[in-house]
């Protein structure tokens, strides 16, 4: 099901327009590169359509929007569906601010997403044209359990078919489908919600992975959804391992290391470690 | 005086708005975020009136400053204010140049902060209207030191009661105070100056610290301020030690065991390192 | 040749203005701070001019550009002739857009710079007017290698007599010269080209080492260039002794050691592993 993806990456090394918030940027320039891909970030107008057409995907991530950025977010989507490059939305704080739901919305309505990636509660407010998104995390009683996950399921299958987008709906357990074939994925680490960013990451991770598996888009989303994951949990190995007898990880020494784990990651290590469920 | 303080940071975890400058921004979110608040970063006007409201306190940074973020500080500062949020300063650069000293000055003309913090250089900007402040670092002729700490304390309390504000004077003596009571901390590590952002992320970290403690601002205050200067020694005695027999520790893995032992902080690890006077 | 350039730059400490992009602005200034010097950011017209007239140099990256931060490059680099401080110019992707090929020829009909450097093909894309630089990367068929060695010098040799400045390219081997005198120099680690900013760090850093060394710029460069690579062996050789016995060193472990290395640099490392030719 996912042979050959991660090496794709890494032969093809996509190039990946980012507009993307300014506080994760630079974790997200590193992780693209780490993945074998490389990032460009570009968020003005006049720039952005000539670096849209020399990439081979395009990922908008709305955090630290602006007037300005929006309007480069516009354009670069048209541009990027002219010329069928991938692309992919992250919605970053939809549900915490009337503008963040507003852009959200309008770009989901006039640009084609092959993927929109975000934590639960910014995926109900794009259902649901408004939310309750608690900053930039989920809410509590939003948050998808083995309790309501065959609901939480339907829901995503729902809004993806409904927008004919893959729907990446991630957090403790992560939820990656097409409308007809589901993906239930439980890698991943707690300490990935205590650095800034993993989310980010992630949506420009998921980006490359499709720019360099473009006829496997569903499959290529849910293996970078569980390679992010399998780096997170690595990483806190690794980190424990290093602090010493008593202490467990520090975050600042966990973010170094999951970028670490991406840079070195390969097949047989997500093989190994994938905890992917087909629905 | 300082009991149960990190845990209500840990327990209420805080939502900090932060308007604050791309140099340090992600260390300030994950140094937010390794004491158990959360950050959110908004700093389009539209956008952050939504944001100030749905947290609990809002941390304004003058750093990389602009005219389209200027209007948002002093909004979101007057919905903060209405709302009852603990709203900090961070004069980054008041008195190095026009914009940055004019700045400061109409923003404390305008709202009321809880906390000031800055080097001494951008305090004395403050009283005296402005300043030569040495970029972003205080000038020699400015720093606290035991020779001048009465003087540098006396003119604390002067403009603490001035402004109504809790001012925090940082360096390698720092003092806190509120005008009445007056804490002297010797907490911290040379090295800190060494890293960009030491000071915003302490700001944004106050904030957090005084969001879960509003009865408590000034002991909340003088905690967080011991706390950082806590990670700082913590992370420069760790990095020795894994650098090898001979060399010292960098300051980029400081960086990264600075965020560790604030994520690793303790009420126990702080009473046992704390340095801190009354006067 | 270089004694004493080091030295100069930790005991000046001069203060390099960066105007630069926001996804490497934080190593940016971790790198200068490592190195002994000081970084300030200020990106509005309003407030650079004063910021460039307080510090001793100035750097104008024009990663992320917008038309509000070109008009300050604009005025900034004026008034930095002005005051004859040193001005780098880091054509961030030149070549890959209209915007920042206009940009960059623009700056250089403007502005007078002391050292342009970036990579074979943005240096390209100032010589011919246009370019096809792949992202922020220099084009495979553009690179410089030993069989391409005497012509890439003779090209960089005539661009920088035609602009009175000197010439930076930097990739694998890279090439430093005034017109008359060139170095080439081969330190440095294939990991650099795996983390963002490995050319954004170097630009300010060569600003440094200038701006402590105004009568040598020539050989201030080349050190800087050299000493840069110095840094990514030898945090390179460090990664893969922590990272223990089977795998290689990962590139968030690798960017640290990095900041680390230039913060223990001495005269005496970079004389033992510097690999300089004058040609």
């Amino acid at each position: 099901m996912f042979e050959g993806i991660i090496e794709n990456v890494r032969t093809n090394s996509p190039l990946v327009h980012c507009i993307t918030n300014y506080v994760t940027v630079n974790d997200v320039a590193n992780m693209v590169l780490a993945i074998g891909a490389s990032p460009i970030m570009a968020d003005d107008e006049k720039d952005a359509v000539d670096i849209t057409a020399i990439c081979t995907g395009l990922d908008i991530n709305i955090g630290t929007l602006n007037s300005r950025t929006i309007k480069t977010m516009y354009k670069a989507g048209k541009r990027a569906n002219e010329l069928n490059h991938p692309v992919i939305l992250d919605p970053v704080g939809a549900g915490a601010s009337k503008l963040r739901t507003q852009t959200t919305l309008g770009l989901i309505n006039k640009i084609h997403f092959d993927v929109v990636r975000g934590n639960v509660s910014e995926i109900k407010t794009i259902y649901n044209g408004s939310g309750k998104t608690s900053g930039v995390d989920a809410s509590i009683e939003d948050v998808v359990t083995d309790k309501n996950l065959m609901d939480s399921v339907a829901f995503a299958k729902n809004l993806s078919k409904k927008l004919n987008t893959i729907i990446a709906i991630t957090g403790a357990i992560d939820i990656v489908t097409d409308g007809n074939k589901s993906y239930v994925i439980r890698n991943g680490h707690p300490l990935m919600s205590r650095i800034t960013g993993s989310g980010c990451m992630l949506t420009a991770v998921i980006d490359a992975f499709i720019c360099a598996n473009p006829d496997r888009k569903l499959d290529a989303t849910a293996c970078a959804v569980s390679v992010m994951g399998i780096c997170g949990q690595k990483a806190f190995e690794k980190g424990k391992a290093k602090s010493g007898s008593d202490e467990s990880c520090g975050t600042g020494t966990f973010r170094a290391l999951m970028i670490d784990e991406m840079s070195l990651m390969t097949s047989s290590k997500f093989e190994e470690n994938k905890k992917i469920e087909i629905l």
